[in-house]
């Protein structure tokens, strides 16, 4: 059957796909998921929330995991899947490195929570201070929109001014001033936020214009990761727009590298577009997992960073800021950005040959080692949730909207048996298609 | 000496002292903390930021700690103190107690950070629905500010108003819509906050009818524990005030439990007063040490805080959860409250006859749990300053204006050691007044 063909054949049956895929909220029967599931119903608002609640994904998702090691996941039940997930980012060197754990352990001994800092803030932020392009000194705290939020106030401080200009669509945390739902959020917390469109150097010209003099900063991610859509990778002159921009407005250049970070160059997601940031956010992939998230900054604004009060319990914790240490010695030793590339490269490689074969219209988009993946005119996902509700059930956990990550813990044997698992999905799909058709 | 001698010898001294004590950002000259906070200086902003940084403290407190042990800390250059602060409130069992660091290395060797909870989350949520009382759901985060957003936001949700009325100098965190600093913060981060006086039902009368039917929350700390003024319990009649405009209103009612929870009272601090909350925050004492918060509500509010986006990367993390886990359970097992005020009286009690004894104004106001110590008259805390420098100088971890914390480590010998050390230190406060007298 030609491509075309299955395309209309797959807009006919989406229907009926739809009924199959959308007991999407279904459980496994009689395993310990759906146990844990129902008593925590009584116990959390829906059983789960946040973007890690299994409800919202396809039939035959785990919501609990028992381990994880390298690039597998176990679940409560037993099934193990190769995970191209990575704890939605911040496993960057597989579950379980052993050099982070080791580091772990010991700074664990030593202690964590105290009356003020370890030795290892100081080494971490000397070490981030030497990876980052751009950075001349760095604040740690816990999550990406601690990182986020505080980029924001520092802009404003240093430059009194108030406007914070957001690509339409970017995700910068899920707090009131950027969270993606409106609910409980009011029109002040949003006051002060225009939009403009990603790699659109023209809407940003004109949401500065529309600032009036009052913008404090431009906010922009690594590459365009919003979710169900394609990702986009920023174009040098857009690149190069946003820092002209900002520095004829007297603005902050903001790069929220909080998903990115570390995976597309370890100094910064925009060296290879040689534009650098005025501040940086970091947090997922920091510290291999460890709660941590980070600003970086330039000179220039160290003053304004040091006259904004921000703090939490937990912010010099010296477990998570070990982990972030030897998290940024491996990624200083070994070339983990370009095996990422080159096992990401294998996989896109295997999916599209492995699609075509099964005469599936398959997309990919965004850097390899953060993959995304689609079908073309695929309303509402149902051909996406399909293919990975067959591959999770057959041992490999991908995202039907959401882009993908890898880890140094992939190697070719396990993209190899990926692609594999990806070839019986695609079959279960194509033969979905058949049937009903 | 008479005390009204001391106090008004006090009075004409405290320049002098001041200048004594207010090289308050110097340093332990050749020491490893020196060395460091030489280093942190160029890569972090004033060399370290937030509640944490000791450059705001006399002389003689470290900013480096190598370690902890029950009720002892360890400085980087090998110092031992008893620990008054408790790492300002997460260390309530003592530094490294040995049923949560079980649970956390079990925990560590399964997993923490995977791509979804492991079923600790469901453990724990249960666990603090049995042990806050007004709890019939929880969700967690990491920060307490987290928390306090949250229960904001939820309380938003369910209400459709917006006003959030807070008391006056309360901390809720330190995020632009209630830093205790306005830099780099704006108007309309503040748009919905009405201020009330903690403890004064008619100002919070007042406050709800300035809200004219737009009351989203009153929000409320479980006692009034502001920095540097005397700290001061609720009333029975002001939490009951509290509950019933909450209820005439239609407005929810938040206890920020942040700093005081499972301190006061297992199942709420303001469980003793008879009077039980919507919506709860807790964070600090919650795991021990390891990062995590957490929202709790009552059934009113399931649907609500079902509807509202709210999560963050490591939310889930199972290590944190397993020590909350653990916590828990130590605080459901032994009588923790009742230890912690058993030595809160003691240390209270020794306080006062050792201050008498030197003739020196001691104040100690607070849950004698969470002890805060001041000196009448003392302007700028220039005596608590002078006191708590000698203190730590001699091996006790003091706290000049913030309030401190016991922990279920500290025992009857420790309190004694921490009552011989402040004798010798109300001794050097007192030679220092009579030699400038």
């Amino acid at each position: 059957m030609q491509t075309s063909q299955r395309e209309a054949l797959a807009k006919q049956t989406r229907i009926s796909l739809c009924s199959k895929v959308n007991r999407a909220m279904s459980e496994i029967p009689n395993s310990v998921d759906a146990d844990l599931r129902g008593r925590a119903r009584t116990v959390i608002p829906n059983g789960m929330w946040g973007h890690q609640n299994a409800a919202l994904l396809p039939d035959g998702y785990p919501q609990f995991f028992a381990s994880g090691q390298g690039c597998r996941l176990r679940d409560v039940d037993g099934r193990e899947f190769i995970d191209l997930m990575c704890s939605w980012g911040p496993i960057i060197l597989g579950h379980h490195h052993p050099a982070v754990e080791d580091a772990v352990r010991q700074q664990s001994e030593w202690g964590d929570c105290m009356n003020g800092p370890g030795p290892v803030l100081v080494d971490m932020a000397e070490t981030l201070v030497d990876t980052v392009a751009h950075a001349d000194w760095v604040e740690f705290q816990k999550n990406g929109s601690d990182a986020t939020t505080l980029c924001v106030t520092i802009a404003r401080a240093a430059t009194q001014r108030r406007k914070i200009l957001v690509a339409r669509g970017s995700y910068h945390g899920a707090v009131p001033w950027c969270s993606p739902s409106l609910v409980g959020v009011t029109a002040e917390d949003r006051a002060h936020v225009i939009q403009y469109d990603y790699n659109d150097a023209e809407s940003l010209r004109e949401a500065v214009a529309s600032a009036q003099d009052d913008v404090a900063a431009v906010l922009v991610t690594a590459f365009r990761h919003d979710i169900r859509r394609d990702q986009e990778m920023p174009t040098k002159s857009f690149a190069k727009a946003v820092r002209d921009l900002c520095d004829a407005a007297g603005a902050v250049m903001i790069l929220d590298d909080v998903r990115a970070g570390f995976r597309l160059d370890r100094a910064g997601s925009w060296e290879p577009l040689g534009v650098r940031p005025d501040l940086s956010a970091f947090s997922k992939a920091l510290a291999n997992g460890y709660p941590l998230s980070a600003v970086a900054g330039v000179e220039r604004l160290r003053g304004a960073a040091g006259k904004v009060y921000a703090t939490g319990s937990f912010w010099v914790g010296s477990v998570s800021l070990a982990a972030g240490l030897a998290t940024l010695q491996v990624l200083g030793s070994d070339d983990v950005v370009s095996h990422l590339e080159a096992m990401g490269q294998m996989l896109r490689d295997g999916l599209y040959v492995l699609a075509a074969k099964h005469g599936l219209p398959l997309r990919q988009t965004g850097p390899v080692q953060m993959p995304m993946l689609s079908f073309q005119n695929d309303v509402d996902h149902h051909l996406a949730k399909a293919f990975c509700s067959a591959a999770v059930k057959r041992g490999l956990y991908l995202h039907p909207w959401h882009n993908m990550f890898l880890s140094a813990a992939h190697a070719e044997k396990d993209i190899a048996e990926a692609l594999s698992i990806a070839d019986a999905a695609f079959g279960v799909v194509a033969n979905q298609i058949e049937s009903v058709g």
